[in-house]
This record gives C-alpha cells, sequence and structure tokens, in this order.
C-alpha cells in the first residue's frame, strides 16, 4: 500500500493542478541532500563539479551551486547557464570533444578553471585563440588510457574513442609544453565510464587515474596543478540495483585521495557528478488519458511519453526494464500489469511495461521516479510537436516553475513558410 | 570517384557559408518528384496524406501540399502546421492514441475530415464534444486487426498495442452508432507496420484492410464512406536494402483498389505517407571540427551528431547500420573506414561508424543522405543545449531558410532561476 505521493508536503495532485502535465518535478532538498551527503563524507579536497549534461535547468544548477558544487560544462549554453546559475568562472571546466571556436574563445573571455582538451587538433586551436588574447590557457589534458575498468554501464577506456589522445601517443610526446607557448598544462583528466554502481570500482578508477596523472605530468614535465578523476557514478533504476553508499564510497576513496595529496599537496582535485546529484530528486509527473484493454493487456495512454523520457525506452540495455514508477494522486496496492505508454504513434512510445500498479483510471497521476538526469533534455521533446514539459522545483516548502512549458506559438516561431 | 555535392545547382559549400552548419537541406525537386511520380501512378481514387510526423517543418508541408497532398497529423501543433502550410480543413485527418480533449476541440472547431478515434474512452470524448458544438463529428475507427502481414520493420496488428480498437471487440458491438449521437462513423482506419519495402506486402496490408472495413462496415451498419489503408511505405537506407518500385506498387495496387471501389463507389480511400516522401529529399550537413587517430582508428569529430539524428545511432536494429553518408564540398575517393562522431560526451554520438570516406580534412563537410524523415524532430535536439540546426529548402534552384538555428537565447528563454 502507497500513500498519495507528495513533495514536501505538496502533493502531486496540487502540481499538476498548478503547472498541467505533463511535467518534471525536482525535489530541493533531495538535490541538495544528495550532494551535501556525500561532501560531508568526502576527503575536503575533493571539488565536486555538477555536470550540467545531466539536467541543464538554471535552477536545479543554481541550487546545486549554492551548496557548493562546480559546474563542468559542454557546450556555449551550458557555459552560459552554470554562469547564470551563479557558478564561478574559476570553479568551471569545459569538456568535449567537438569544441567549435567560439566556445573555446568563451572559455578564455569568462577565465574558466581549465579546458579539458581532447586531441591535439585542439591544443592547435585553444594556443592560437590564446595567443591572439594575448593570454596563457590553462589545460586539461583528457587521456584515453590504454587500460579499462570493468564494472560501468559504459566503459570508456582501453578502446578507440573519439575522446580524449591515447595515452600513448601523449607518452610518445616530448616537447608538449613548448609545442604551444599559449597553453598552461594544468593536469590530467579521464573518464572511465558511467552509471557505476559499485564503490570499488569508483576507487580503482581514481587510483589509476591518479598514477595515470604523476605518470604523464613526469614524462611531460609540468607541475600537476589538477587532476580530474571522472566521475560516472550511478543510481540505482531497475530491479536488482542498489545505490551507491556514499559512506562505503568516502571510506575507500579518501585513503587513495590522502595518499595521492601526500605526494602533490596543493592539486587541485575534481570529480564529476551528473547522474548521482540529480536522478533521484526528480519525478516525470504524466496523466492518464485513457485507459484500454487489447488482447487481454492494459493500457493506460497518457499525456507524456518517451518524447520526454527517452531514457524509459532502454537505458544501457536492448531489453525494456522499467524505471521505477508509481501511481501518485491516491492510495492503491498494485494489481498490474499495466503497460503505461505516450501520445506518440509508435509502439515504442512506452513509459513502462507490464508495471505492477493499481487499476488505473482516466485522469490519475502516474510518475516515472528517479527521472532527475538525463530527462526532457535528452529526449526529442519536438516529436510529433509536443514540446517541452514544464519544469517544476520544490524548494523551502514552495514549488517554483523553473522551466516554461513550450506553447504552440514557441513551436512555430522558428519555422519559416518560403 | 564522387564529385562535389550540390543540389539544383547549389554546392553544399554555398548552402554551409550561407547558412552555417549543422544543417538540414531539403531538395524541393526531390520532395516534389517523390510525391508526384507515385500521384501519377497510383489509382487516381487513392488520395495521398503527408504524415507530418516524418517532417513537421511548415514549407516542408507547403510544398507538398502545393504538389496536391493532403495532411495526416497528430498534434495541435501539427494541425496548425498543416494549416499554414495551405492544407484544406476538409483534407485533413488527426491521428493518435492520447488526444487531449483541446486536440479533439480543435478538429471539429477547424472542420477537418475525420478524427481517427483509438479507443472507446475517445469515443465518449468526440461525442461530448461534438454535442456541445451541437454538431455531429467524423470519426474513422482504427482497428488494431488481428492479424498481421510479416514483411515491416516493426509490425502493428495482432498484438497487445495502446493503438486503436481491437478487431474482435469492435465484432462484439452492436449499438456502436446509436451510442455516440453526435458521432458520425465515416468508415475505418488500420495501419498495419512501417518501412515496408516490399510492393507485396503493400498490397496484401491494403486487400486485408479493405476487407476488414466492408466486414466492419457491415456488421455495425454505417455507410463507408471512408478507408484509411495506413502506410508504411519506406526507403532503402541500408546495404542490401532496395527502394519500392513506384510502378510495381501501382500495378500490383491498383486492381485492389478498383476491385473494392467497384463495390463502394465514392469511397475515400486514404494513403498515409511519411518516411516515403520526405526521407530522400534530406541531407544532414555537418562540418568536421576535429580529425584524430585512436588505437589505430580514424575519427572525423563533426559539429553536429546524433542530437540532430537520432536515426543514425540505430534504426530498427539493434546493430547499428550506416545511413549513406559522403564527403560533400569536393571529389575524392574512398579511403576509408572512419568514424563519423558528434559534439557530445558520449561514445553513442555516432554518425557512421566504420564509413568509407576520402581522406578527411578539418572543415570538410560530410552529409548524411536520406535524412529527410525523422531528422531533428526526432532528436534530442536540447542535448548539451546545442539546440535546432538550420533546415533549408533548395526549390526553384534558389535556398530558403525554413527554420531558424536556435540561438543562445532561444536555448535560455524557457527557463527560470528562481
Amino acid at each position: 500500500m502507497t500513500s498519495e505521493f507528495q513533495i514536501q508536503g505538496i502533493t502531486a495532485a496540487e502540481l499538476a493542478a498548478q503547472y498541467g502535465t505533463p511535467l518534471y518535478v525536482y525535489d530541493g532538498d533531495s538535490l541538495r541532500g544528495q550532494f551535501t551527503t556525500l561532501r560531508e563524507l568526502l576527503h575536503p579536497d575533493l571539488e565536486m563539479f555538477f555536470s550540467l549534461k545531466a539536467n541543464p535547468n538554471v535552477s536545479v544548477c543554481a541550487l546545486l551551486a549554492s551548496a557548493g558544487a562546480r559546474a563542468e560544462v559542454s557546450s556555449l549554453v551550458e557555459l552560459r547557464t552554470a554562469l547564470l546559475a551563479g557558478v564561478r568562472p574559476g570553479d568551471i571546466i569545459f569538456l568535449g570533444p567537438g569544441k567549435s571556436e567560439q566556445e573555446i574563445a568563451a572559455c578564455l573571455d569568462e577565465g574558466i578553471y581549465a579546458l579539458v582538451c581532447e586531441s591535439f587538433g585542439e591544443l592547435v586551436l585553444i594556443d592560437a585563440a590564446a595567443r591572439e588574447r594575448g593570454m596563457i590557457a590553462p589545460v586539461l589534458l583528457r587521456v584515453n588510457p590504454a587500460f579499462a575498468v570493468k564494472g560501468s554501464g559504459l566503459t570508456m577506456g582501453g578502446k578507440p574513442r573519439q575522446f580524449g589522445i591515447d595515452e600513448e601517443r601523449l607518452f610518445a610526446e616530448t616537447d608538449l609544453v613548448k609545442t604551444y607557448p599559449a597553453v598552461r598544462l594544468v593536469g590530467v583528466h579521464a573518464y572511465l565510464g558511467t552509471r557505476i554502481l559499485d564503490e570499488q570500482v569508483v576507487v580503482e578508477n581514481a587510483r589509476r587515474i591518479f598514477a595515470l596523472a604523476e605518470r604523464l605530468a613526469t614524462h611531460l614535465d609540468f607541475p600537476l596543478e589538477a587532476v580530474d578523476i571522472g566521475g560516472g557514478l550511478g543510481v540505482a533504476y531497475f530491479a536488482g540495483e542498489r545505490d551507491l553508499d556514499p559512506a562505503v564510497l568516502a571510506q575507500l576513496l579518501n585513503p587513495v585521495v590522502a595518499d595521492f595529496l601526500s605526494r602533490h599537496g596543493g592539486t587541485r582535485l575534481l570529480l564529476e557528478l551528473g547522474r548521482y546529484l540529480t536522478a533521484p530528486a526528480g519525478t516525470y509527473v504524466v496523466r492518464v488519458r485513457y485507459v484500454k484493454e487489447s488482447m487481454g493487456e492494459w493500457f493506460a495512454v497518457a499525456d507524456g511519453g518517451t518524447n520526454h523520457h527517452m531514457a524509459a525506452v532502454g537505458i544501457g540495455s536492448f531489453v525494456k526494464r522499467n524505471f521505477p514508477m508509481r501511481l501518485l494522486n491516491r492510495d492503491g496496492d498494485g494489481t498490474g500489469p499495466w503497460h503505461v505508454t505516450g501520445p506518440l504513434c509508435t509502439p515504442n512510445d512506452t513509459l513502462g511495461k507490464a508495471v505492477e500498479l493499481p487499476e488505473l483510471r482516466v485522469g490519475d497521476l502516474v510518475g516515472v521516479l528517479r527521472s532527475g538526469a538525463y530527462g526532457p533534455s535528452a529526449s526529442p521533446v519536438l516529436f510529433l510537436s509536443h514540446g517541452h514539459p514544464a519544469e517544476v522545483l520544490v524548494d523551502g516548502g514552495r514549488s517554483h516553475l523553473v522551466r516554461r512549458r513550450d506553447t504552440a506559438d514557441d513551436l512555430l516561431r522558428q519555422q519559416i513558410r518560403y
């Protein structure tokens, strides 16, 4: 038996009445709690950078920034968003394999902490842009390691990739520091995987990246001002998964950090966190428009679907696994199985397949939980021209509209009848 | 050896210089040709409806409408787009399993030809909305057939689905016409599959839908004013596929149509076409920003990727198959294999994997061909806040901007810092 869903005393029904559906709701207490719990446990010198790609909402970023998060961005607009959210330029890094010259220029003009450089070609562009400005560009070298650490949803090391520079290539360089006089190598970045749910894997990643950074800085002969150990910390979505335990993680990771710092006092240490910080805080709220039976199976057709929540189609798996889902607007016992589908004209528009839910009725509100990361921004929100849903942040016991729902005029504004 | 790519005498380099990249370009001659070739071959009483879900651009729709296309829409904004494009309300049908009351009302207020009703629940809403307006609502009943016809990319019949009403349920009804006095049943709709590349499958679908419509109209006792035989006509994307031959299709389909009409003179016959009409006309144009080697493999990192072209990740298959791709801005022989990737921070952001292409250089333009359907509107255009690309239609030997590129201000406009 579940009770009516609420966030800080505000029910889903109240939120839906005020803001309409479909709707993304974020719980500010969850966002802040997820950040501060880890912050308080982790070694204080390990700085936590929020990866805006997980959730680019300016208010989500502002809340995390106010709790102490720095920002990792990957586009001009993400950079602007982080600055609007109040993150200091000195606490921003810019990452991505395909940076434009305009993006590189903006990083230098804003004075961000470092560009994470992903190729020799990019080093040329950064060097040229810095010389044009009579400045020195701070650069973290992203390494594509020769090794991989297993145990993540998407392993990034040890394979040919568009990201970073192969470890072997960097160790074949001798004069990198002199070749790009307007570039200051400040450190090393590596990213080894996503959706990691094993504390040991995070620690092993960190250990190997620290070692790689030390070897590379020695080889290329630059002072190691910073090491970015990537991130990839996951959250449990599916049956059989469990969340990372922040206490266990800290207990295992902190000695590795302390050991590294014993040799490199003053080196800035960066940890990137996207999904881990925002996923648990978000709920995708849809309203059931139709309830129907087809060939003995029950469908609830809702007003929103995978056009706003593409991850629900299937994440890191070819087999459909359901995100946690629940009826939001009233009590009820599971009597499922229910297929919860959206308004699109494809059978793939299925938020949940054969989910155990109470008997659904027209007008019911159904929530897809743990949906605060890679939600609408990672979904085809323009499909069938339905547009972006509203986003609401509940904080301090009050709800705040943090992104307006797209209107018909918004959706037609950019089109031109020739 | 390929020569420089051009559309109606305008080169890709000229288009990129004028409109920037990444860019979707549509060839008006191709759009018109794809429509009129089939139009001239098909039985004249088979009306061709353009499914806007394949490409919701108002100018694409207008061009097809001027060639004689009607419109099949699935949202309020698609309805508005079709009207803006000049499609007469009497030539529009509205389809979709999750219609809102607002959408149903708009269909009635605009006087479209028919609503394609997908459930008993929707019949109740349509009837109520029509009574409120003192009018009679024209409705096509969408049937989920008990049978399936094999040979399509995604088979729709014979399975539990959110679409339509099960055939068996409809044949169990006796008083459907009387139950909803403000509804006029005008006919039957069925949609049996997508990406069909076998003319025989299209014909077999039509034959079975005609028979189903006749049986159902007889059983429910309403005059068969219209039959919508769905669509799902595909185009060849991948190695080993071949395009439908419109002459063969017409030769096989026309007698089936004529046979049906010999018993049902005056019945309106509808064929829905989305991908078939627009896919061949579209090219997604990206510019190479970086060229790099990783562990012996070559990558071209471009300024656009799967954020604008999600279908390139993999369509109807768990194995990555490449869309046709080519170097656009100069001659060159294939020397591949090249991985063409985008600006996102995921290895899945791969437009083409190990594609045979000439040696790519920074600044080169690469095109993903046959990309005029399910392009940006079916992609996560907001991912990493890169936004929607520009869209250009070349017609009459001139290029026309038909959708503006999203600017940073566009992307931030809807967000609110609380």
